[in-house]
């Protein structure tokens, strides 16, 4: 496969990230294929006439290159034929959208963690913590929790802005928590939390970034938030690409060749992002890989960063999340050794909380006066939600054997964990029946990653239709089926390959329709463009 | 006091925002004083032998440049004597770090408004909203406004990522609002919720700047949130004098002045600040004088990105808070006149839960094209945090005549607003009798902005001690009083003039020790420093 490495990142120029930038440093060719966003040209309009000041052709450009998959145009066809749907029932071959395209579990009716719930409405509303009524509502370990999560907090007041790292007590939690999981030391004062793993990736992008001659090794495929970040704040995205053939592999011998030509291209690459578990690929990382990951790093002098939210989410038992500071750690590098940053979510794991946007990250090895630029930049926004706060410290610190709560949280979590892996396996064994989809495992994260094989009399379809063959595809999908996936375009993927993603996360009574109903599109649609 | 404008602009660039850029642009000369918060040199270390291969030295130098006052180094030396009070109770001459520093005012005692605490509860743990003992634990409309809230969420999902410009039944609500406070249509589409107000004030700058040869007009004070991420973004700040000596005042004369010469140097002004009421200056607009702000922003063509986060904090009978938007429309101006951006929270107000990072920007008078980029931006980040918009949604529906909480809910509001009332004069009244100290109206906002005339012997001693005399008074009234104020260096002023700003959020019974440690404070300072 390494003989297309140079087709690849030519032709990588003409779709979703970059290709500005890139085309200019690597004067590239132009694919043939559009992508399946609006193109810069449609979205602006002749301005000349407009009553306007600001115009699609006066605002930051680098606003303009950035693209987002997950909720891009697919979803906005979705979100009109639901429209349709309520106005006119019958006016579609199917009664609802199934939104398999973004990792949002509770909209797809996973339930809440009990427990967690209970301590923040008990925060919310302190008021209550001491009336008789509350002892029948809540669980009395939440109650304890409540009032020990208040105690950390200045006057013990949740609607006050916190420290620009937030609260001390629950930083000293989530250390606590990290140690209990890695078996190494963890400071408080290395975290910092934010709303979602969203805002901290842009954090270090935005203290990375000085000019398009700064470059982010990211995996192709990658989960669109680091090519959207990256062109949001002006660098170069250098792609290395995972090995489909090895279950997504990560090849050590990849990543040196992608970081030789982007030095010989003048650009000067700062960090480099893993996604353990993969999004969208789903692959568990294992320790011998992670620790050359980490050796390639601390040679090289790059930041790694490692996106860590789906550190719950693994569904094989060959498999373990091992994080990437427990690695370096057991490797023996300590803080002067290498640049750490992992990213943490409430988003993700079996508690799915994405409407409350926590998370924080961990930064280990740098030096105090970049950490105290770090902490500027945090201290503009202020902090991040103080709910947000709790919950991530809840994640890190759930129920433990004999509280009152452990029985029914743990039979909740180990719930949800065993039906995913069932969705998952269910899922990757319908697909691999298809014609021409080929699907490797969902070791962890929420998403599967199928090939499809598109026959040419698709290609040539959707080349008419001004699409690439892969969002053509998804988009008949959609219509026929109402299942909403992400064409592989918008993650990347080796030129001339085609995927989706799909999501394991509707509700387990749910897969077997969307089983049937991907099949029988599947093969009406082999049937209409087999060549 | 025209006459001042070139010294004052030239003075300006060297100190907390943007020197180099409008250095650059305007080869002013060196201020003569050091800016209060640590320098790029004196935060930078060598790094030839650093082990990190992150440093000052190969940042982003738009992080380098950014500076934000509310949290800088006068609050890294509070939680010092913090510390030391906690481990040495008599380490101090006082008892207790007074936060005056920034409007957060629930982390100084006040107390949430129990109607919106009580929703929020019941959102965060639906499971108890029909339990008998609920009843008992809960105000009736608060049941039902949850209800409500939950049937208005797809769903029921409060733990789901929503929309991304937020919940549309949540934005119904808001444009609800918005219409009942201006008289005039609020469509639910133009709203944006966001974490607060700060990340809606990021995403208008990084769509309007391009390079630093986009401006945006500044107020001058300004809240440093204006001047950080202008610099994050690389852009100009444009300043403009408000005058201290009509109370404030915001003279269109100045506005245009200030334009002519950001044009003259080659600088494309994008958009006016304005913020109303004012922070840290306090005033409140009048009417007359906000319809020549839209006519000055529709003639110029400039986006009018109006801070109204202080709606409701208005204390003087004779002034009352018009959104610009209520001012556009009555003027007759509609879409296709004026693009303009209200930004809101509910950080402030009588509400004053920062900690929920809630809030929303209405955009009115753009384009399609552009809103899709402003959509997709919003998109990357998902969404803001859920129960932050359900809380903008209450701001903008409290309880009505009638409700069974709307009794209870007034007087909570009142008290606080009539005591804020009492606190900024009793505080303004204490200010003005001190020597060579004069303190404008706190007409609305949390602050107070009082002017010292420091002798020159302060000012000689502040030179020798390497910081600018503003930040050498606040530094010594931190150290002799516990209490906390920001220089007015970290929010701009008029060059050779020096000011303070005080929070007016102390509780009420701790005013008058306040008040006397300040007087005593400034007593001794002034027999010190006396010419």
């Amino acid at each position: 496969m390494r003989k297309f490495v140079t087709d690849r990142v030519r032709s990588l120029l003409s779709r979703s990230f970059q290709h500005r930038r890139y085309a200019h440093l690597l004067s590239s060719s132009q694919s043939r294929f559009l992508s399946s966003a609006p193109s810069m040209a449609s979205s602006s309009s002749p301005t000349s006439s407009s009553p306007f000041p600001v115009t699609c052709q006066n605002i930051n450009p680098k606003v303009l290159e950035c693209e987002y998959a997950v909720r891009g145009e697919i979803v906005t066809i979705a979100q009109r034929l639901q429209q349709e749907l309520q106005t006119n029932q019958g006016s579609h071959p199917f009664d609802e959208i199934i939104y398999c395209n973004i990792g949002n579990p509770q909209s797809l009716g996973q339930q809440p963690i009990t427990f967690f719930r209970e301590v923040l409405a008990l925060c919310d509303h302190p008021a209550i913590l001491d009336k008789s009524e509350t002892q029948g509502l809540f669980s009395t370990d939440a109650i304890q929790r409540a009032w020990q999560i208040l105690d950390q907090i200045p006057g013990r007041a949740t609607g006050a802005y916190s420290h620009s790292q937030g609260i001390k007590g629950l930083r000293d939690t989530i250390a606590a928590g990290i140690e209990a999981r890695d078996g190494f030391p963890a400071d408080p004062n290395d975290i910092f939390l934010t709303d979602g793993a969203s805002p901290a990736v842009h954090m270090m992008m935005q203290l990375l970034i000085r000019s398009e001659n700064d470059g982010i090794l990211c995996p192709i495929p990658q989960y669109p938030l680091y090519s959207a970040s990256i062109a949001l704040h002006g660098g170069t995205l250098v792609p290395y690409y995972l090995d489909e053939a090895t279950g997504w592999g990560l090849e050590i011998s990849e990543l040196k060749k992608q970081l030789e030509t982007a030095k010989s291209k003048g650009v000067s690459v700062r960090a480099l992002v893993v996604i353990n578990p993969g999004n969208p690929t789903g692959q568990v990382l294992a320790e011998e890989n992670q620790r050359d990951i980490v050796q390639f790093c601390k040679q090289e002098g790059l930041v790694l960063l490692a996106d860590e939210v789906y550190q719950e989410n693994v569904y094989v038992p060959e498999k373990q999340f091992h994080s990437f500071k427990k690695v370096a750690r057991s490797m023996g590098y300590g803080e002067d050794d290498i640049s750490l940053v992992s990213f943490q979510s409430v988003s993700k794991g079996y508690y799915g909380e994405c409407g409350k946007r926590g998370g924080y990250m961990e930064l280990t090895g740098f030096s105090a006066d970049v950490r105290e630029q770090i902490y500027k930049v945090a201290s503009v926004n202020l902090c991040s939600n103080i709910s947000g706060q709790i919950l991530a410290s809840l994640v890190m610190s759930p129920p433990k054997v004999g509280d009152e709560s452990y029985e029914s949280y743990s039979a909740e979590r180990d719930g949800i964990l065993s039906s995913l892996t069932r969705r998952a396996k269910t899922l990757e064994e319908a697909l691999n029946k298809l014609e021409g989809i080929t699907c490797n495992k969902a070791e962890g994260a929420m998403y599967l990653f199928p090939r499809i094989l598109l026959p040419e009399k698709a290609i040539k379809a959707a080349e008419a239709a001004k699409k690439a063959p892969d969002a053509f595809y998804c988009q008949l999908l959609l219509n026929a089926t109402g299942v909403v996936v992400v064409p592989g375009s918008g993650f990347g993927q080796v030129p001339g390959t085609w995927h989706f993603r799909c999501t394991i996360l509707p509700q387990e009574d749910k897969i077997p329709a969307i089983v049937s109903r991907l099949t029988e599109f599947h093969q009406k649609f082999m049937d209409e463009f087999r060549d």
